[in-house]
């Protein structure tokens, strides 16, 4: 589960459910499960008796939904959910999803986690002719290809739209009619179908969603796969056959809940095997192990157990959402962050310690927690980071927007050591990582999508592909030092 | 740190701050780590240029304090602030503490954490003479009594009154002239000494709260101790000598922060403690030993380590607050439950669990973890508690306030077990919890209170003497039959 | 002036400035001076240095507009500015305007006051041809037309979607190169020019609009007239020159601000002369005239002028607004009604009143009005209305939206009178409404739309035409029988 | 009726119910008609099955009573209600009022129109003696000597400390058995008395609020009179016989609402009166008489009637709140105040105007007024002012705090003239005001205080009396002037 601290971010978390009479409550309990993939802004679109109907608005569910009004409103047969992580310069209200759109003849819902590569020239095009965008999110582009779609059939436009657009993906889509969910060919984003027990289907983000309103998985929804809830029951086909898994592996590193299964994998268990991998690779002459609260305790723990070093709890993690006002002095600066994450003097005074985090982006933060160690005592700090060193960006829907900000892509190991004051600093392998998970053991990178830590991107980067070469010409030759 | 399931609550937390310009920013920081004291209000007074003033409300911090004017408004070199637990029938902001009064030549603010024995009969004493209350809350005697006495002097005034009450009680009390702090003379509750590196004074309710606003720690305060910092300096006095450390064992065992130190004693620490000797009392023929996130996790590695069981997290929690409303069918009122705590199926499924938890209160949430580690698959649970029975009410601030809602109180130990729906329950000894901790070897029960367990009270109870016995006299049989 | 109390509303204000560097801050305070047009929403859009910035929500300006920099974020040489109206089913957000459209080239603000009247069937073929459409509104439907038309130009492609459009509007546009204007081929929507003293041109609904800025009336936009705004400076041509004045009558009635000119009548003195023509027509045996604040008090001067009879300040308006809620008896709701208006007995007790209010629609605020004169000691009540009885509904953008629904269309005049409780009642005539704003002499009806009064629509009804047959079949006789 | 521009400020307003099952809706609904009493807090509280409960806030009754349950939640057979004018350095949420008393065996709620010009001497002594106050208002100072005094009866205690308060007051007071309300020795503030149709009595601050409930008005609260109003039903006492009327001026002025009543004199005919008698002493060559809209309209059309020049609407004023945000330029802020009024130039222009308004505080309002007139085309303003000058404080409940704030303490009224830019001036005779309202022609001044325009205060001053001599002493040699 991500923590405040981390700078990257998933881009959403979806929920729907089609065929229970309390679609709205239901999927509002699923969305809270899902809050992790996405803290800036929630909506539901309810199936009412006066059709689609949607409440939606910036924040935290708990901000967004206030009040049992707020679901009752959205009362009927299914529902469709969605929290979203919006970009800095999109915190607009009008791109809170589901979007809603309202025909002349009927209305639509349209969820979406993930980024599509080539939405940029797909809605010059559009515009071109004639088309009219209410949002700046990728999103909308599916809706509209949808409804200019020559094709006879409802499913038949859907599929020639899922035919044109490219890049990661997990769709939802509500009419009146059904709910349709459709994964990219390469399964980058997570969607998984359950059943529940008093009658309905649901379609998540992640099993734990499932776990939490009490469904049962059911399986996951397979890479260019097209599914379709109607009052005729749930149907499955293929809108391409040209797939290949790549799971997103900051899912497993990072993002999904310990509790969840991606592809018949459990979260906790790849990290504690990815943390036992950790342990054998780049093993540490310490007192104890620290894992960072939350997200970083199973690999913490599999470190430990393979090390046989003592597990101990040295960080102390706040479960209230802090305020951060500037402060007017640097002690005080410092003493915010701390609001977040706090030593345990008593536990690291006088140790070594093994401190296992998940992964460095700025590097911002492991600096901030080798110094609050040090600084109740520890002897020395071995980081320890159970993924490999993050150097390329992602295109597929996380939050890695330029390497000029990743510092593994401008600095070694040995200088990002130094910056960050750890005595020793280690990654994972990338063979490693990939083992632990083992996905698909006949898939390349064992069904994995790896592309940050080799630059192996799994399909054409069409729209940025252009800018992907120029940074990465600028980064030239630290990139090849780090590689060799 | 308690978690939003346990049916326990501390009054409050404290936090002053003489002697320093930022004093409002730095109390705001300090309160922000003893939020876990107190979640229902909020406040801080200020001493500025134009007197003391106030910003408080119900609520968390994040919810009084939302904009950076909150904090600027009362800016000066001292401040006073207070998060505060408020009771069912006392949730008015009149009570939200710090209480201000504005006297025509000068104003006080006064902080208090606690309960007082003799309030009731104080007030109705003083309201004869004439006084009027304005709050429904203990705190507001003191002052009455402060401003009532002959003696000539205002620290004079000020122990002639602390020498009236009776209970359990840390007050903080700010004038324009100086920042006065005194602990009841058993030391129920805890209130710590520290300096800032640039100058100033802190006095508060954990040592945590010392450690996240870069203060060092000075020293306890101690049982019937009044320390006065002023322009002069910091002085300390005994208000009486009639003292002996009784101090909460529930700061121990629920409340206090695991990085925090009370009289030298690091939480974290007596925790593993209590762990270890629950291992040795209450073995359990388990696979894994899993702790309730995040106040259990201390006790259930202690347990793990002294019976080489295999320490696993069995159980996730939400770091996100959920608004709970009513749920329309039983399967999605207990659905609602698990958006706080998920069990890992992965982890538990066809596993024997030692399920370490900190105290059973009313059994609720116990009887919902055992289900829902057993719902994931967990092949046996063995409930263990890191603290003995709770069968007798608090009178000295902590909110268990009658011996019918205590689980303990009404059942047998079997009979509990039978309920929770466990393979088998176990406590920790009174005598192990002591040694656990083990704050001073020559004090009676080790310088611990354990009247919750024992209903030895280490003082006359006042006002809610007649209640006990009749309490008590309800209970008989049961009582007796358990204490056997 | 439209007082809280009218079942009728206007749909909509506009206030538009290029050129001035407080366009923002200007458009902010012009569009106070609208709020009688528009109470349930409000926005502007402005031309920032980093684009069209927009500001928007449901309520009154003050309800939206809460700190100074929801102003100070859109600063920059031009803003567009909009309070609305919205009907019953249509309270959404996404409805509020200006309407913001994010193009990938650029960005467009447009707004509206009116109703199209071949919205309907011209969305549902733009639908059909693939067109996506995000609010309910009409306003959209410009944008599609204009975004497809082929025209080689930007105006040439706005002229060509406005001679697609019927109905009655004023639209204004807002891009980064200009603010255009235009006015339906009747004028059924006032819309006028200024210049600012210190630089830059306002277009916006009213006259007053232009005083409360500062700024220099330079004249009305004519029927059929494209007005654009440019770094180029003001340019005009007629983008249809079939056009014919038809002025919204309601717009001298009652909604229109008293001090504002229409195409050079000032409301305030049209009043005057309707309430003249009235006590010529309609004359009464009184002893005082009282008008219905605030709308109707023009009117009653001009009858208490002419008649000679005594003008008195017998009603006394709230100027607060007041939350209505649910009152728990029969004598309480006929309280609540009271907060807004209430009799001076002093005034009235024993008088027989001339009560001058400037329509009917319902009747429901009449018969109060009269019960209230009369629980006040009124000997009698002789209601005078300053326009003709309201019989059929408008389509050019005044929210009478069902005849079923006027008093006047469905009862005889001595039925209204009898139902109202009112000792007498008289109308104004059709023709003495037309001399006494006398618009245009040699215009029909002398350039006023008196549609809502005699059932002559000056244009085609398009898509409301089979449902205005319907209507009047219904009411056939009756109507009928009115008219004779 | 207060407008918003001028600078004078009521205290409150009261409304009190005792023996009505929907006291607290009828509360509820009366403030709203004393809503122009007191803008800047308001609450209620309900004698509910629970005991005494308050709902209260700061702002308008609109802002502080959002929902139907906030009335609910008061619902019992009594309430007693309070909007308020806090003074600039009291707008804390403490000081609004009613103030609720919770003492150990009873509640009380006590709400207070007035000032008391003892009160901080009785504070101080009170203090001394112990006694905590925990608001900064006046109001408090009642319940401490209630409450301390040595007589036998509740009642008896009542009369006790109503004896020892001076200033201007009314008092109501809400038990669990009674209501209680008493005003001043000498009537300045005004309270009456009716009764329910339904059942249950009303005591509140105007007659129009006891109309807009449907109450029946019994008779005016007489200075010195304790009412009290219980099980048993109203009985009365006077607590002093020692009493002399001399109503506050200022409320037939400006304050009251012109459907009110005060001690037999109607508000509105009072004030035709002094516009009447304006004309005689203040003739003025004029084409036509304006008033400034609401509060100055009574007068101007009495002036209108007396000098047989026309009346006419030359001034309109908004009816909605505007936020007034801090203007870039001069022009705009000049612009924002006519947000609030604005003139119709097709009536002002090329006329020769006489503006009736009732009073000049500081004299910007009346500046402003005058400036808009002539930019709209006035040919020449004479400002006639329907009151005499005000030169001296009041200290019995209006907000005139300082004769150095008052335009004519300062300044001949020549001086005046030219400042205000006007080409006339003339202000009503004391003589003339005094006989135009006539309440008692036995009375000294007819019953009115008109302390403010003389300086003959009806009462000693006690508190105040040393700071007016200073004030009157720095201001020697003009108000001499003036006085001559």
């Amino acid at each position: 589960m991500p923590h405040e601290l981390k700078e990257l971010n998933e881009e959403c978390g979806l929920f729907g459910v089609w065929g229970n009479p309390h679609a709205a409550a239901i999927t509002h309990l699923g969305l809270h499960t899902l809050q992790h993939r996405g803290q800036e802004g929630a909506g539901i679109v309810g199936l009412t008796p006066a059709g689609l109907r949607r409440h939606y608005g910036l924040g935290l569910l708990s901000e967004v939904f206030t009040k049992p009004e707020d679901i009752a409103e959205l009362a009927g047969p299914a529902a469709l959910g969605h929290v979203r992580y919006a970009t800095a310069g999109g915190r607009l209200l009008e791109n809170i999803q589901p979007l809603l759109f309202r025909f002349s003849t009927e209305a639509m819902a349209l969820a979406h986690n993930g980024n599509l590569t080539n939405a940029r020239s797909l809605r010059r095009d559009l515009e071109n002719d004639g088309a009219i965008f209410h949002t700046t999110s990728d999103t909308e582009v599916l809706m509209h290809l949808l409804r200019r779609s020559p094709a006879a059939t409802f499913t038949g436009q859907l599929i020639d739209a899922l035919n044109q657009v490219h890049g990661g993906f997990a769709f939802e889509l509500l009419t009146e009619h059904g709910l349709y969910a459709a994964v990219d060919p390469n399964g980058f984003r997570p969607l998984v179908l359950g059943t529940l027990p008093d009658g309905g289907t649901v379609i998540c983000s992640e099993t734990a969603a499932l776990d939490a309103v009490g469904a049962d998985f059911v399986r996951d929804i397979q890479p260019g796969e097209l599914v379709s809830v109607t009052a005729n029951g749930v149907t499955t086909q293929q809108y391409t056959t040209n797939t290949t898994l790549s799971v997103c592996s900051m899912e497993f590193i990072y993002f999904a809940r310990p509790d969840s299964q991606i592809h018949g994998v459990n979260v906790h268990q790849a990290r504690l095997a990815m943390g036992r991998r950790l342990a054998q690779e780049q093993p540490a002459d310490a007192d104890i192990v620290v894992g960072v609260p939350n997200s970083s305790l199973s690999a913490a723990l599999g470190y430990a157990r393979e090390s046989g070093i003592s597990y101990d709890l040295g960080l102390v993690k706040s479960q209230y959402v802090a305020r951060t006002f500037i402060q007017p002095t640097q002690a005080l600066r410092e003493a915010a962050v701390k609001r977040k994450l706090s030593a345990v003097r008593a536990v690291v005074e006088g140790k070594s310690v093994a401190l296992v985090d998940d992964s460095i982006v700025r590097g911002t933060t492991s600096k901030q927690l080798v110094r609050l160690l040090k600084n109740a005592g520890a002897k020395a700090v071995h980081l320890r980071i159970a993924s490999p060193p993050l150097r390329f960006p992602c295109f597929y829907g996380i939050d890695i927007q330029s390497t000029r900000e990743l510092m593994a892509a401008n600095h070694s190991i040995s200088e990002m050591r130094d910056i960050l004051g750890a005595d020793s600093l280690g990654f994972l392998s990338t063979e490693a990582l990939e083992e632990s998970v083992n996905l698909d053991p006949t898939a390349p990178h064992r069904g994995l999508c790896v592309a940050y830590f080799t630059g192996e991107y799994p399909t054409p980067l069409y729209d940025y592909s252009a800018e992907l070469q120029k940074e990465l010409a600028l980064l030239h030759i630290k990139v090849s030092e780090v590689s060799a």
